[in-house]
């Protein structure tokens, strides 16, 4: 790979379009310093005047002009039949075809998924890609899948989102072996569905880039007590969710208590700075990039309601997996797992 | 029903046993009045000297005698074998036989479930008991339920489950027609599994005490969107647990963030008012009380970790639904939707 990377970014995904996405383009060069290029697909008109804004990002810069998007509320089904010529598409097929090396859009997520399927394909041995996220936790920070892509998930698909979390784990953070634990109702061993407990029969038998810790709770996810929680798409989706509608509650609630009365106004006023570490420690913009696993290319997703600053970082997530090979990695990983004979469909049946 | 009402403790439940239980119960009898006796199940010698201490309590309670205990980490199966005579069955038993209206235990939760389905039967109708809480969000409290009972659900027990929490709210907190929301990972109709599509089918139309209001995403519970919030038993599990350990995280870091420097310390000694009345609008003790909805009797499970004050609150709950004619108005509700034409197995296939 040469050392100067290319990101296709959809123009157009997101609730603001180019007014966020191209200021962040222009946030995460610099970030990246002078390694990176980025084509951005979209309405021209609408993308120049942010370009012009910015000359050290229009350097780096080429705008693949389209009138046609993908409709935030399309159907995966409809979004892919009516999906040529959209920018969301023209930035896959740029990966696709090697002119990028990374895509990131803040679009409709099915239709982003499914169209990353149709373009991108799997990586071998793949069975369904995962969205997986970074999150914020007591401790150091862990990785969370599938958050959404999968509602219903078999036992190898669970073994397979635990290898494809450990090596974006290892990717992400450097934790040489990180521990990975399967989301269930109780940790002792006869807890959950069968497909669970066969996942975490193989997972404790096979070899694979990380350690298997075995089950955890959903008190354990905020906790950080593995590096990698691994669930279907319906659990995962609502966890995360319920965590972020959490925290907010809980900052609402501090911000009204500390504005409630002269005495409390004083001291918020006194603890400003260790409540805004706290703040920023948790800031759900730091940790925007839903990462789309198990794809043939590396395709992000970010929340369609950021500014730039959380674009930006889900651009960062997207160059980061870039720089370190992620692809080539995982693949490697997933061939080695899939040949060791425990892993061998039947055996276990 | 006679005005005086009789509660069935299980007084070797939990991590604590009598020293918890029993003073709970004089906590409770002080809140009730004089309308309440209650009949503890267990080990008399670790009982009665809690019981002297109270004399108040002492006048309107029974010993009965037991050694045998069912185990914190027995299956459920195991359990149930071996449960002859213990003091949970007992308890249960006693609300069988009429000497009890209701009955609440902290003991394992895998066991109380099996042990009172066992003992007291389901309602006329119902499938498959729930495992219901109230739980604390922005607005005003909210009921979710299958907390864990039930692993899978079809869309028959997703919509009993929705009927059996409309009823408990009513119950509990005098709304007369609750709204009700079906858990899921997007509020389009297309979103989900075919299960909660097809119960929100059935919830569309068939009359029945709530109103439907249709999916719910994991951020809606804190938000507290609808009064209740209808899921299977792993999602609901996970996602209660997510909250529970989010709350508390958030709690463990704004003391930390309050004791980082002198100058924060001051901040939350001025503040340290409006801060703890926060904190006791979602104290889990006052939520405390996990109701098992659609038996034949009202059993109420305490966590097993829970301190005199939030166990009392378990027995409040139990004592409050006795008062109330939960069970006959439920059967009652029962009833009367599953005559409704549309919700007629096989017209929906």
């Amino acid at each position: 790979m040469s050392d100067i990377q290319t990101i296709a970014l959809d123009a157009m995904g997101g609730d603001f379009g180019p007014s966020v996405v191209v200021p962040a383009a222009g946030l995460a060069r610099k970030e990246l310093g002078a390694a990176v290029r980025f084509l951005f697909f979209g309405d021209e008109t609408r993308i120049a005047p942010y370009l012009e804004a910015d000359p050290a990002l229009r350097a780096v810069s080429t705008i693949h002009h389209t009138d046609k998007i993908v409709s935030g509320a399309d159907k995966p089904s409809v979004a892919i039949r009516s999906s040529k010529g959209t920018s969301m598409r023209l930035a896959l097929e740029a990966v696709r075809d090697g002119a990028a090396q990374s895509v990131v859009s803040g679009g409709n997520t099915g239709a982003l998924m499914a169209l990353s399927k149709m373009v991108l394909k799997c990586l071998p041995g793949i069975h369904r890609p995962a969205i997986a996220s970074i999150i914020p936790t007591e401790s150091r920070d862990s990785v969370m899948l599938d958050l959404g892509a999968n509602l219903v998930c078999d036992e190898e698909m669970l073994v397979q989102f635990a290898i494809l979390g450990a090596v974006y784990a290892r990717a992400v953070s450097g934790i040489e072996s990180p521990t990975v634990g399967l989301l269930n109702i109780g940790t002792e061993e006869m807890k959950g569905h069968d497909e669970i407990r066969n996942a975490a029969a193989i997972l404790s038998s096979v070899k694979f880039p990380g350690r298997y810790h075995g089950f955890v709770e959903g008190n354990d996810i905020p906790k950080g007590t593995v590096d990698v929680v691994v669930t279907d798409g319906f659990t995962g989706n609502v966890a995360l969710k319920v965590a972020e509608g959490v925290a907010n509650l809980s900052g609402h609630l501090l911000r009204g208590a500390l504005k409630s009365n002269p005495l409390a106004m004083c001291g918020a006023l006194l603890a400003s700075g260790a409540l805004r570490r706290m703040k920023q420690r948790f800031d759900p913009r730091f940790y925007n990039g839903g990462m789309f696993l198990g794809l043939d290319g590396i395709c992000v997703k970010s929340h369609g309601c950021m500014d730039v600053y959380g674009f930006s970082r889900a651009i960062l997530v997207a160059a980061h997996l870039v720089e370190q090979g992620y692809n080539k990695r995982v693949a490697d990983e997933i061939a080695h797992v899939m040949e060791q004979e425990s892993f061998v469909s039947g055996e276990r049946v």
